[in-house]
C-alpha cells in the first residue's frame, strides 16, 4: 500500500529537517515549497526524494545552507548573481525576483546565476514570473549524464529548460523539460520502485542500451530526439556554463544529486509588445482552438503543464503518495535529526 | 547525373529573377545570400528550392517585394518591428542589426517582428549575431503542419529555433532545428527526388502514419521527441504568434511555402557576463573536451553546426547540387522571366 501524506505535514517535516542542518527558516521554507510543489504536480523526481541528497550535501559541507547572495554584475536589463555556493532554491528565487523587477523596469530581462547548488524544478521559478503577467524562461546545466548513442562517457547534464506563459481562467502554460528522453529523477523513481525502464531511455557505462535503472544511473542517459535533444543540451551547457561562467557539465562531479552549473532566467513583460488584455484575449482563443482539434478516439490535446495541473488538483485534495524507498529515507532523516515523521 | 552549379552563378540567377519580379537589388541580394548559404550548408530545404514559391507569392501580390520596415515599439533593450508584409529576409536582417545594436548598448536585447513573410534558414541571422561576438537566438512560427499522434488536423508550424555561439579557429556553434522530426522542406526534397520517407516522420490527413512524401505534405508532420517537441512548438507559437502578435499557426493558411507568423530575435553581448577573451578560452577548451569523448568505432561527436560547416567547405569548392525537380522549376523561372539559366 502506498503511503500518502497531506502536503501540509510533508512541508512541516521538510522545513524542520532543513532547519536542523542549519538552513535558516526563510530559506528552508523556499526549498520546501519547491519540493512539495514538484510532488503536488506529479514531478516526483524533483520533489521530496531530493531532501536526503540536500541534507547530505549540507552536512558534508558541499552546500552552503545560508548563502549570502551577491549581484556581481548589474547593467540595466541584465545581471549576474553569485550564489555563494548556496542551497539553490532561495538563491534562484531571489534571482527570479530580480529578473521580474528588471523586466518591469526595462521591458525584458536576462539574469544569470553562478556558484550555487541544485535549484530543483525549473517550473517553480517560471510560475513566479508568470504570476507577474510575464513570459518566463529558466534554464540550468548540471553534472554530465547525457551523450549521443555510441559515446562511452556522458557529455552534458540533462540541462532542462522551462518556458511559461500567463493565462486567465486556465492553468498557466508551463513547459518544463529535460533534454534526456526522461529526467534522471524518473530513473531514480524506477530504481526506488524496483521497476525496469523502457529501451531507449539510457545506455550503461559501456555505451550499450540498458533497461536496468541502477545501470542507467551509473551509465549514460540518451537525449530525446537524437541529435536535436543533444544539441539543445549542448546549447544550455554553453549558455549557463561558459557564457555565464557557471562551469560546464564536464567540469562537475557526477552523481551529485545537488550539483548545478549556471542558471539563466529570462522575463518578458508582455506589455512591452502588446497590451496585456489583448494578449489574454488571444491566448484564451488559442488554447480553446488547440484543445478543440479533432482526434482519434482516446486521444486528447493537452497544453504544456496541463497534466501536471490535473495531478496538482488531485494531490492537493488527496495528499502526496510516497514510494517505499523515499519513505524509508525520510524516516532515516527523522531518526537522525530527531524530527517526528508524520503519520498519514 | 546531378546538376552541380557554382554558388556565384546561382547567386546571379537568383538575384536577377528576384529583381525581375520587383524586388529592389539590395533586398534581392539579401534573399539570395540566405538561400545560397542554406544550399552551401546542405540545408537544401531552405535553399534555392524556395525561390519559385517566393516568386509566386510576389506575383500573386501576397508578398511585398519592397517593404518599408518600421520600428513600432522601442523601449531600450527591446523593440517590435512591423515588416510591412515584406519578403522576409531583408526585414529579418534589419531586425537582426537592430538586435545587435541594442545588445551593444544594453548588454542584451529582445527584438520581435510581425507582419512579414518567410525568412528562410534561421541560422543565417544567428550567424550574423555570432559574427559580432554575441550569443544569438532566433525563433519563428509558421503555418500549421505539426500535431501529436492521433490528431486529425495540424496544430502548429515546424516553428524552428536557432541558437549560436562564437568560437575562435573553429566553425561557429550553430544549432538550427525545426520541431518536427524533420523539416518540412526535407519531405519536399524527398518528393522532388521521388523517394519514400521513413516511418515516424509524418501522418497523412487522416492522422495515420505515412511513408509517402506527397501524402505527408498534405498531411501532418510529427513532432520530434513526442510531447517535448510538440511543447516547444507550442511555446514558439505563443511567443512569436501571441506575445509578439505575429499571428499563431492556426490563423495562417496552410501550404504557403512563404508564410511566417512572428519572429523573435535575441542577442546577448558576452562581455555583459564575462570578458570575451576569457569566454573564448573556455569555449575552446569545451569544444576540445567534448570532441575527445571516447566513442564506439565509427562514431564521432560533432558540435551543432559542424556537419553543415563541412558541407559548406565542400560546396564552396565543388558547387551546389540541384535535384531534377528544382532544376526544372528554376528553368521554368528562367523562361518565364527571361533570365538566362547558367550552365554548370
Amino acid at each position: 500500500m502506498t503511503f500518502i501524506i497531506p502536503q501540509e505535514k510533508l512541508r512541516q517535516f521538510s522545513n524542520e529537517v532543513l532547519i536542523k542542518v542549519g538552513v535558516p527558516k526563510g530559506h528552508a521554507e523556499v526549498v520546501t515549497d519547491q519540493l512539495v510543489l514538484a510532488n503536488l504536480r506529479g514531478v516526483d523526481s524533483h520533489g521530496i526524494i531530493r531532501l536526503p541528497f540536500y541534507v547530505s550535501g549540507i552536512v558534508r559541507g558541499e552546500i552552503n545552507p545560508n548563502p549570502n547572495v551577491k549581484v556581481v554584475k548589474d547593467g540595466g536589463p541584465y545581471a549576474l548573481i553569485d550564489g555563494d555556493n548556496g542551497i539553490g532554491q532561495p538563491v534562484a528565487l531571489k534571482a527570479t525576483e530580480i529578473a521580474v523587477g528588471k523586466a518591469k523596469g526595462f521591458g525584458v530581462s536576462f539574469v544569470g546565476i553562478k556558484n550555487l547548488k541544485h535549484i530543483g524544478m525549473l517550473g517553480y521559478y517560471v510560475m513566479k514570473i508568470v504570476d507577474n503577467g510575464m513570459v518566463g524562461f529558466v534554464s540550468a546545466n548540471a553534472s554530465p549524464n547525457i551523450a549521443p548513442l555510441g559515446c562511452k562517457k556522458p557529455i552534458t547534464g540533462t540541462n532542462p529548460i522551462a518556458i511559461g506563459f500567463p493565462t486567465k481562467d486556465r492553468p498557466p502554460i508551463i513547459l518544463d523539460m529535460a533534454m534526456s528522453v526522461v529526467a534522471r529523477g524518473k530513473i531514480l523513481v524506477a530504481a526506488h520502485k524496483g521497476e525496469k525502464i523502457p529501451e531507449g531511455w539510457a545506455m550503461n557505462k559501456e555505451g550499450l542500451m540498458t533497461t536496468d535503472p541502477k545501470e542507467a544511473i551509473e551509465g549514460i542517459l540518451l537525449p530525446f530526439g537524437g541529435y536535436k535533444g543533444f544539441g539543445l543540451a549542448v546549447a544550455v551547457d554553453i549558455l549557463c556554463g561558459v557564457v555565464l561562467g557557471g562551469g560546464y557539465s564536464l567540469k562537475m562531479r557526477r552523481g551529485m544529486f545537488y550539483s548545478q552549473g549556471g542558471v539563466f532566467i529570462g522575463a518578458v513583460d508582455i506589455n512591452s509588445f502588446r497590451p496585456y488584455n489583448e494578449y489574454i484575449e488571444e491566448i484564451t482563443e488559442y488554447i480553446n482552438l488547440v484543445k478543440s482539434t479533432p482526434t482519434a478516439p482516446g486521444f486528447e490535446v493537452l497544453m504544456p503543464g496541463e497534466p501536471e495541473h490535473r495531478t496538482y488538483l488531485n494531490r492537493v485534495e488527496r495528499g502526496i503518495p510516497l514510494d517505499d524507498e523515499t519513505l524509508k529515507e525520510l524516516k532515516e532523516l527523522s531518526i537522525k535529526y530527531g524530527v517526528e515523521f508524520p503519520t498519514n
